[in-house]
């Protein structure tokens, strides 16, 4: 029995008609655009970093679909604390008909540096306490990272 | 110590430029917007009925911004079952900068029948299991609910 | 007769499926984001200062819904001038069936100064001209506003 | 002196980050987003009828942009009305600097009968009162349109 | 070479701060909805059937990000067409730095009749022309497709 | 015959309920807007240059219009290239119908340099290849170009 592994369902959403696709059902792509959100969030909790980036998604099945009127809740767990990584796995779930709608099995986010580069992060397992919120915000400078090529 | 009426926060956001006010910091409107949507699907998983609508909020103190980056988290507990009713409590925090953004001593929503008449719930306390998840969806038929006038 | 402090309708709203919640009713939250926009530009002409912030609005009476295809307007008036805040009444009213959707009696804007703290504004009564716009904007620079903790 | 066809300005928005192009100034596209909703509101209102279309609109002149935090209001006043069509004059004004943002001669809205071929709509002039809102609504059939080719 | 399986670039998309996440760059999530999207309009236009929906994604490595400003644009090419399924190869990349942002191996629609179960398509190759699109839509009902548990 | 100058088809849009208007046809306003980024792409890859604004649409006849699923794409093509300017020629098609959506004869950029001012951008002919993309990217400072009136 892992407890502490187990996933822990957290933000839900309220199908509404701006999250549906041209048939009638709950857009894909805004299921993505959701779970998305949901890591970054909970990397930066468990990395104590906003500076975290999706670097791979494994494979992804998309088991049922969901209608107008529909509760989605969306659940993570860390799997591994890799060097400057963190791979979580990801569950969504129906809240209204209790199917899996989709689930990921990896999801890796990069702990970067102020320059951008990969950076170790120090943790090797989760945090279930608060401890390791960042205090410090990533300045919003929009400057040019590109060169001249 | 009333453990049954503390607040669980669980839906998460992370502020981006799209829920932004022209100033830069987090806009009232998306605030609002968002805990409105986190009520009904309390009250909807409380009520056991996709019926379930918003029909007053007591006044509302806007304690604290957030910016960029911020992560915001919302929490709801029911405080009252009427007849018809559910009154909940609302807090929304700063997970960043752990500040109270802003509370809600009161919403309510009013169960409805299929006629969206208010019609009693038959509930007088919090669930804490999904035992009272809707398993019928409200029929999406969009009809016209006004008469010639 | 008070002709003066009488609520002038400005702003109105087509209700299209992207304002519609699960149930295809206007979501509240839209109506909700829709009000704090009105309000906003209302106080940043009055005060004549962009840094004009919702401090509080006081208890929410959702009193009619509106379906799509609906047309609904958004109205305020300026109810007391502070020393540094402006206080509205608000009302949003369906144009299509002429019912009243929401009132709130007073939403509080406060008038900052550069650091983001509170500071007179200098008005005591409503302006019906264009007197009071601000000439100079505010500068964006998404500075960081939270110390080290 | 025409005061029947002075364009009157309603409804006004607040440049947030939202509705900026890839330069930082207020997307060109979001701005014709806002004028055809203005207009369909105004042509809704003047004809009666929810089912009216845009048909045409003359060239337009971009003459300024907008930076994020000004105030934008659009205006509109009839100036032909046709057997089965509406013909209006837009203006988008910058309430801060006061510029012009842009100026349309024609935006043509065409009545449509329930199955949506043009119909006269039995009007000659401007109202400024209420009295032609309409009072009954379009069924939402989504019913398709489209024939076998 | 292959130039029957090598992928064409269509859709663009201009990065404007609404598709940007908290750290200015562009948000995962926005990159994955528009992807999908792409996906469902190749699909149709091969399988000449509105009923297709994502089945499957394989993995997906999220190379390089964008900033504010740079244009992006999609590609994808059918890979396999089973009896009731298409797979297809997906990639995205940034048209200012030529760079690749990510790519997908398989992303794998199912054909579905009217009942919403899988059925052959009946085609084994790629159109370049348009003999496929669906000349009858999907009637758009809204209806439950959920039982009584 | 002039294979050069005809219109290539690019983006394309699938109807979703979010794009629709209050009579659940495709909102002539969220046309619009995809139109126009459209355009701004197509100028910044001929001109080479991020800096390039929307100056005038010449008049934009609404000739059919399209349902939720319905398959949009929108093309364009140069037609002139001025000192400074870049005027294009637009057409959106329904994939599904065949059917023409609306054309604009004329739709002009113009060629800015770093302080906002027309410049000469130096190109006379269509590029069809890639070597006009911009490879410096346009600072995103959000100052206030707006003096003290």
């Amino acid at each position: 029995m892992q407890p502490k592994t187990d996933i822990t369902f957290r933000t839900r959403k309220w199908v509404k008609p701006e999250d549906l696709n041209a048939n009638g059902t709950l857009f894909g792509g805004s299921l993505l655009r959701w779970i998305d959100e949901e890591a970054a969030i909970y990397a930066i909790v468990q990395l104590g970093n906003q500076r975290a980036v999706t670097k791979y998604m494994s494979e992804i099945e998309f088991v049922a679909s969901a209608v107008q009127g529909d509760i989605i809740e969306m659940g993570l767990t860390a799997t591994k604390f890799g060097r400057t990584s963190l791979t979580m796995r990801a569950q969504v779930r129906n809240m209204i008909t209790r199917e899996l709608i989709l689930s990921i099995d990896k999801i890796v986010f990069v702990n970067l540096d102020k320059e951008g580069k990969p950076t170790p992060h120090g943790y090797t397992e989760i945090t279930y306490d608060r401890d390791r919120i960042p205090t410090t915000a990533v300045p919003i400078v929009n400057e040019l990272r590109r060169p001249e090529r």
